[in-house]
């Protein structure tokens, strides 16, 4: 039985998770793998503060040197969240010589090329599984399961808070605030959910999924984002009615011109593996060459989730030191492949026109569209609303975003139309 | 740069997926891990056999001698499918002091125990990820990524020739046969199919699983099986009607008396992850005491796929070599837990009586049920067609098998009823 040694940075949410899930099962962990974990301390900024867990008073510290300077402790295991000081006691410890296990998708997804860099040339592993998905393990599917294959495509759910929205929305008929502020109240949406609802976690997550495919940095600013903010239950139902459920998803995909990456709203076909992702789950859809489709689900929050893969993160560490070996690097290309501007993504589209009840209205707009090259296939026009502009509903075949950001731009011009075009994507098939 | 020697052994469809993988990305996995595998010998039984592949004549060889006795050959990676001689090979192989790689279920589920303590005895590292669900990394995440965690339940789809049968038997209507014929044309059902549609297949499958899971060895024979061959488009479409899809599931849940292991057919509610799984995909679903429901998904056979699996293995093997300490033990526990018999499951039930068209049939089964405390929680019956019994379709609340089967052979031995009942389990919600 080896005893390994952890230093915990952080006992928030998920290090007091990380705590709890090693008391629990660390006897049963260790019968099976013959490594026996031990939290030997516990940086904190406050010792006096109360927390979701009671650990033994004389683990915890505010002196970061009482985990760095201590030779036992071979790995340094960093939840914190956000960038600062997170970001510096990853190099810190990777530099003192330490194997690094995170949570921490910010610093990865922004600072990841220096974080990736550093583990490389220190010669320390560097272990994330936590930083997407919680408890799904995409991470070790990507860097050793699916090793042998070129990943041509990602598609993934991967804001659990978004995804517990838009299944409420859809389901209830209700608008995004109310169910924003029930997801908060449920602890499953911040006070500020601006990251969630923007899109932008959604952005860290994929850019991170992107650099483990494509062995080569991708930071999140190269991602393509648009959120669920501007979204209405009536774009829900209508997509629902055209046979399709409206997602959040995080996309990577390798084109003969390049890479794709981009986040945004998305119409998943009903029957679809991604369309019955309900809730607060996470989903990860997979194409490599030899594997084909793969898809992994689970919850992608949570305390107990995390610590379930920030402790198999601590096995991998703890037999990664017996090895005595390097890890292979994560960054083995040169250079990143070419990144597809969004204007020329070909995608099929999702229109709601806001039309107002005169003659000849839906000619001038499937005219515009005709100018453009877009293809209709398929029109739901419902009688007017007292006193309501008329949504008209189009889907498209595959069209550039450039010509239909151009036809929208002259069709919101036009004085038949009360308001701006909503647009959303279709996911190919 | 590490160069990695491994004996192949056999050369049909999966060793030929192998040698290809290797061939076209070999240079890629090496460039992304530091490892180059190289096959330096192919154990067939015929050097003149055509083959799917064209590997260089000089690989091949009829003497097991050739890889067994070679130093250079760390790795032996077992391809051939059925018990002799493959079994006799794998345990050679670990005797000899080689890391194994095998894709071969029915060895590990018929002769698990004596190949994994012989890994044990012998300290050599056994991987077998093809073994289970093709492509998908079902094994490593249940050994590596939730180690962490105690697996509860699981419950899968490891079947991919039934669940193509049964997706076109419930989408199109037509009976069982036809769709079989259909399946062995495509290639996607064997000549003789009765392993896969008698369900012993899938039972190989989750004794191997639940096997990982416990850490004692559970052979496949414990597993209480009923296969698809009875099944009829009929009872698809009422299950349908119902909110149903019929699935052949194998299932290792822990209950509070020990292990319920069992492969039958299954309702399967609509919108859950399972229900979505179509065509030739296998899926896993698995819950943990931390990381809670977890689903893995893609193709459970091919030789693509499963050389990806394969390759991964074969991967984690040179690593495991490298480290030169050896892996922890499969079977970390003394005694397998209590086996839950068949007669003592509780599940909710479908029952589909063959009744004539006389008064109080269905007031006299009902009586029976009741007088065994089988509680109905819905009945479906319709028109009688000309001449042929009338189908009255019952689900019912939880009872316990015991009590099922009792009083099903009371109702079947009534003068009203045609044929024996029919009778499908409802998956636990």
């Amino acid at each position: 039985m080896e005893e390994v040694k952890v230093g915990l940075v952080g006992l928030g949410t998920v290090g007091s998770g990380v705590y709890e899930l090693i008391a629990q099962n660390g006897e049963f962990i260790a019968q099976k793998t013959g490594l026996r974990l031990t939290v030997k301390k516990i940086l904190v900024r406050d010792l006096a503060k109360p927390r979701p867990v009671s650990s033994p008073p004389e683990l915890l510290t505010t002196q970061a040197e009482e985990i760095f300077g201590d030779p036992e402790i071979k790995i340094v295991c960093e939840l914190l969240g956000g960038i600062e000081p997170a970001k510096t006691y990853i190099l810190e410890a990777l530099r003192a010589g330490k194997a690094v296990v995170t949570a921490n998708k910010a610093v990865l997804a922004e600072h990841g090329e220096e974080v990736f860099r550093t583990a490389q040339e220190t010669g320390q592993a560097l272990f994330f599984e936590a930083a997407v998905g919680g408890g799904v393990p995409i991470i070790k599917t990507l860097r050793e399961s699916l090793s042998a294959n070129r990943i041509q495509n990602l598609t993934a759910i991967v804001n659990g808070t978004c995804n517990y929205i838009l299944t409420r929305m859809l389901e209830e008929g209700r608008p995004l605030p109310e169910v924003v502020a029930e997801a908060q109240k449920l602890g499953l949406a911040e006070a500020d959910p601006s990251l969630d609802l923007s899109g932008l976690d959604s952005a860290h997550k994929i850019a991170i999924l992107a650099t483990l495919t494509q062995g080569s940095y991708i930071s999140s600013e190269k991602v393509y984002v648009e959120g669920i903010e501007g979204l209405e239950p009536l774009d829900l139902a209508f997509a629902q009615e055209l046979g399709f459920v409206t997602k959040l998803l995080a996309l990577a995909c390798l084109k003969e011109g390049g890479l794709e990456i981009r986040v945004h709203p998305t119409l998943v076909p009903q029957g679809h593996m991604l369309a019955s992702v309900r809730l607060a789950y996470n989903a990860f859809l997979l194409k490599g060459d030899f594997v084909g489709q793969v898809l992994l689900y689970g919850l992608g929050a949570g305390a107990k989730p995390t610590a379930s893969a920030v402790v198999a993160d601590l096995l991998d560490a703890a037999r990664q030191l017996q090895s005595g070996t390097s890890p292979p690097p994560l960054l083995y290309r040169a250079s990143s492949p070419a990144l597809i501007p969004m204007e020329e993504v070909v995608s099929r589209y999702y229109f709601r026109f806001s039309a107002l009840d005169r003659p000849g209205v839906l000619s001038k707009i499937a005219g515009i569209l005709g100018q453009h090259q877009i293809s209709i296939a398929s029109v739901i026009q419902k009688e007017r609303r007292e006193g309501e502009a008329v949504p008209i509903v189009m889907l498209t075949h595959e069209a550039r975003e450039k010509a239909v950001r151009q036809a929208l731009k002259e069709i919101d011009q036009l004085e038949v139309v009360a308001a701006p075009t909503k647009l959303l994507r279709i996911l190919e098939s």
